[in-house]
């Protein structure tokens, strides 16, 4: 992205890890808010938070009334990363490139640190946003964030993600993969700023198919990642998907397919900013920081 | 409980079982459905369901209003016992008479049973809480429910309980265990109900100080059986407080003293009816329950 986006991205990032900082105390029992912190204070993109802010501010609303639904956003985020690290899940020792929770925490405090998170987010958009946003327009940014947070969302994701492991899948269950793990949190973080902001239901559909091409092309950007990066770019373990034996865009279509899909969908992604003369340079960048992305994969 | 608060008591558990399985419809993907319908349908007492809507009918609210909220209730106390149940928890291989959720499962698929439970509940109560109830007052149900299901309710006690493991604990810890561990969940019940039923603020501290005897007392006459029971008296397994070294109050005061506990906790219970001049036979059937109980635990 160009200067002035990564300035305006920059700014937002801040203004979020200061809150996601603020919002958890150490009280008693230390042990657990301490394992919260550690996860959510580890030094992620915070990408989503930011799409939400950004998507909120762009049409209007003020940035306190989005600024405790963004920050609970990451830390669903959070949690599904906590778990998805589990032994019995996808078995993580490194996580934005430093050991995953229950490296250090243990498994049961990784657990209940990452359930703790998932009742902590929803209680910060009731008790953090301010009055001028009415509960009616809270009860639906709610109700959008168990949609991603549960059955609906990125739990059926990683279902079907476990239960595609050694397994040849169709292009179906691919999409439903990368819609369901991925781009659902994007929907998300892009649906609740838009609500938030009171935007009418046609643009808001407009957001959403934004956030689903986005979703998309990061997630195959990601399968790019895992076999084109060393640990130290990743900040994770690479080659994991081949050593989970996961089917991944990449592994079945091949990787210039894959970085061709991703430019196609970026496209996408642009040309309903340009349609809805959406004019944001977060917006744009963060589409054109995966174009030069998979520019340097190889 | 006399015979009228057993056919009562059996007519709203019924309701509430009959909810429980509507509530969750087996859709794709398949595995995370049964793994959820699988401990929530394993035929629990329904005791926390029960109270929250007994609280509302008793202050004048409509079935329909409290029914989804105390069906979450339910939805949340299930998925506290999947993850407690995991083998990196208090590892146990039943629950209610059955295989526990990872026996049956495995364990990624049951920590995402307890986390898609966790997203569903809440969900439950935006969705299917009648039009009648304000938005004001769904929101303050579910910010009682998070404190209840985070750092401020069951998470944190349950760390405190894996810290206390091996250890000798202090009285304050103890007590703090059965706040956090159990009462928590009895106190969001009969809250939620009266909070619904719109009560004003001194009932609703005289309910939550009912919930808190009657919790304390459930806890310690449940320590009891886990002492005086067989496997098929309990549905789960026994002696388990001895063999993970826990501290409990019979393990601190001796079977003797925990039962007169038992007891003087239940007539503070009994108090607070008769002071309110709540004429309730399944509130005093509960309660009633665990005197009659403990008196055959020897």
């Amino acid at each position: 992205m160009n200067e002035t986006a990564k300035t305006k991205f920059n700014n937002i990032k801040k203004i979020t890890d200061e809150h996601l900082d603020k919002y958890i105390e150490i009280k008693y029992p230390q042990k657990i808010y301490e394992a919260m912190r550690y996860s959510l204070l580890a030094g992620g993109k915070r990408l989503r938070p930011v799409m939400a802010i950004e998507t909120a501010l762009l049409f209007g609303a003020k940035q306190e009334e989005i600024l405790p639904c963004a920050c609970a956003i990451e830390m669903l985020h959070c949690q599904s990363l906590i778990h998805d690290d589990l032994p019995c899940m996808d078995n993580d020792d490194f996580r934005r490139g430093k050991p995953s929770n229950h490296k250090v925490f243990g498994e049961a405090v990784a657990t209940l640190a990452g359930d703790a998170l998932l009742s902590y987010a929803p209680k910060i958009i009731i008790d953090k946003t301010p009055k001028s946003v009415k509960s009616d327009i809270i009860l639906r940014v709610l109700n959008e964030f168990f949609i991603a947070a549960g059955v609906d969302g990125i739990i059926s994701g990683q279902i079907v993600d476990i239960e595609s492991e050694k397994k040849k899948i169709s292009k179906e269950t691919l999409e439903y993969l990368y819609e369901y793990k991925t781009a659902k949190l994007f929907k998300l973080a892009m649906r609740s700023g838009a609500i938030i902001a009171g935007v009418k239901e046609d643009i808001l559909q407009k957001l959403t198919l934004f956030a689903e091409y986005f979703g998309y092309a990061f997630q195959i950007y990601d399968d790019i990642l895992d076999v084109t990066s060393t640990i130290e770019q990743l900040g994770k373990t690479p080659g994991k998907d081949e050593k989970n034996e996961k089917s991944t865009y990449v592994s079945m279509f091949g990787l210039q397919e894959a970085k061709q899909q991703t430019l196609f969908l970026c496209n996408k992604a642009y040309d309903i900013l340009k349609q809805e003369q959406i004019k944001s340079e977060i917006l744009k960048g963060i589409v054109s920081d995966i174009i030069m992305g998979i520019d340097k994969c190889y």
